[in-house]
């Protein structure tokens, strides 16, 4: 179905959690429509109803994903009048996006080269022989929608025959709150956003190096940290210091360091222990990175 | 193997969880024996020797199995006398469920079309040349004999090379404690049992929309919510409303719906909230849903 | 690739976790290069940083595993200047190893027949086409280093096209800390540590049945146990009985047992219940067992 000599796989990412059977059974679906092709699992344990976290994994994989179609399902609309969607990205790598139109998968077309078709997903469409006479209610689309509709697409199945065509500007982007990264290049810092804690507990941010480059930080620099809130007391706030580094090695223990991270992104980050933790941070929390006396590039 | 025209796979759901590498380890074995099959995984993380909700995710994953063989073990006794069993169902859908015979498998035959042969599994029948020679005691069933036993089973080797057969009306029914579903059409209420509780905090119910028919409640009618217990405590018993809805989509902020859930179940539900952490409410808990006074259909 | 009339895979184990995407991004750099072949997730909730523990899994797994190519990574390491390998053993099973050279491979080499040759990854080497031009910094060799190694190695490439050979014998063992199981035969006792507590509480022991039945224990005995920490504070041991059973069902309920594992590995265990939440155990807990009156072989 795909573009040639690459080998097609389905890439499922989820809110559905690992305690149900919501995944298992969403497997057997895409089993039984297209028996041959892999499905790869990006991750289903995107905390419960959070888009922006969803969203956000998705594009953290985008670079890596090969041919075929992304299935993503993080749907609290499930059940309203929102749409379900395959959105064809004019990219390489995988050529369909599905799932629920409500910003989920917006950033990930954007980093795929963006949108050129989007097809509204009809219910029902190429309902399968073996589909059950009794299914219940419209809370499954995952299962029920989005997984017949992407394993019709992976084997081939024109997407004319899942939906008709809507504009392909009419994606709904992902809402987020608020402005991510501001950089006060006066006052010498920058605030930005915490986008992601992993589970090492190294401290995504919003923003990139650049910004730090503007306000005159040279690459060994010690910053000064400190935590904004909103997730802190106001009146108690978090500071400490960080040295921009390279890698893990060149921290001491307990030392906090600034680094370009796995995806290009500045996190903050302790060797073998959790920088999270060390400064309460989560996401959403702003974090102000400044210039501290020995800063100044010579 | 398997009927014609369909692809078949393993079904693979167990009480290991996803600490360890029991998991893994079912599935190395699986692979040597029948190494071109798919394995989906249903679920891994049933509360420990929780055989009722290990059954109640194969049954809500029924419907959508294809052909092949149900690996399922949530096995309390293992190492006791309680027998390992292969069964095969006469439906559509998979052919073989394999596991302890403990109650576990019975609700799905049932579900499947009944069994029409009961294989009790013969330990160390037909085991693998490349079988380690010194393998460790009686504990972990899965691994030395339900997976060898699938995984046969998948590959077209005959139930009677695996053990012998048995009474088909011979397998262990689930034990449930006590009624599941008491209508008490008199006092316009049925008393009903939790039976699972999702990752969304969804409150899936033991009884379906048929009962609330027969007491008067229409479509559209608002409920009255009590529980009842056990694990609320006696004295201050949690009363709410609920509103019949056919989707989230119904349902306004903060506002308790009933809705026949995807698996044509009647369940408590919150529009992107907990229902269960709201009513305080497990599995195992009796909920009482009555007539208000605007419920009476005209 | 591999030793004739088995079918490879790679078997996958990590520290990375479930909540993110880092185990879905391995998948899709395995799946580009290595399209067609099976991939079995051994388990990736090792502990954080957790090299003994990842060790023991993966000896755990050995000697099920197939034909193919291991690949483990615990890897506090990341980004100094520890080695990235592959191994080659000489065994049945696996033929490559391929993680940090950090002691998470050393054991798992050891049980498969020891390393014939071991090659130092060169990063970047037969870095595939599609590579994001412009990667993350050099926090995740799990995607950038190991991946495509095991995925090459599994396919048929030769190792010398991935690195440099290295001294056979220059793999870094795995460093514990402290003695593991001391016989005090004088006493009639064993102090031996916990080295796993699984998903159901059992609690596994650094030493077999051998230095049990050295100090005169017969197969039936009651044994006293001790625990002597260091998780339990000074001055308030917990001491309790066990029974030397071969399975669960010789249990009731309540009473404590010690028995041989599925790893041929002794465990105290209760049955139904968690050993190591009534005895307050964890990993690196000291326990003796002893002799009790009734002990004493006749």
């Amino acid at each position: 179905m795909d573009r040639p000599g690459r080998s097609p796989a389905v890439y499922f990412l989820s809110d559905y959690g690992t305690d149900d059977e919501f995944v298992g059974v969403v497997h057997t679906v895409l089993h039984r429509v297209a028996p041959t092709m892999p499905v790869i699992d990006l991750g289903h344990r995107v905390p419960p109803f959070d888009i922006a976290a969803g969203s956000a994994m998705l594009v953290r994989c985008g670079p890596y994903l090969g041919s075929g179609v992304v299935l993503a399902v993080v749907d609290p609309g499930v059940g309203t009048g929102r749409r379900g969607v395959a959105v064809e990205v004019v990219g390489a790598g995988p050529r369909w996006l599905v799932g629920p139109d409500n910003g989920l998968l917006e950033p990930l077309a954007k980093t795929l080269g963006g949108a050129r078709r989007v097809v509204d997903l009809r219910p029902g469409a190429l309902q399968p022989r073996w589909w059950p006479a009794e299914p219940g209610g419209g809370t499954f689309d995952g299962r029920d929608l989005f997984a017949p509709a992407a394993a019709h697409l992976v084997v081939g199945v024109p997407a004319s025959a899942l939906g008709s065509d809507a504009d392909p500007g009419s994606l709904v982007p992902l809402c987020t709150d608020g402005v991510l990264v501001e950089v006060r290049a006066g006052a010498g810092a920058i605030d930005v956003r915490v986008t992601w804690v992993d589970r090492f507990g190294n401290v995504q941010l919003g923003g990139g190096s650049t910004e730090l480059d503007a306000i005159g930080l040279t690459e060994a620099a010690t910053v000064s940290v400190a935590v904004l809130g909103p997730s802190v007391a106001i009146g108690s706030p978090i500071s400490d210091r960080a040295r921009r580094v390279e890698a893990f090695a060149a921290l001491g223990a307990g030392e906090l360091g600034l680094m370009v991270d796995s995806n290009g992104r500045l996190a903050l980050v302790l060797r073998e222990a959790s920088a999270a933790r060390r400064l309460k941070l989560g996401v959403g929390d702003i974090v102000r990175i400044g210039v501290t006396d020995e800063d100044i590039a010579g």
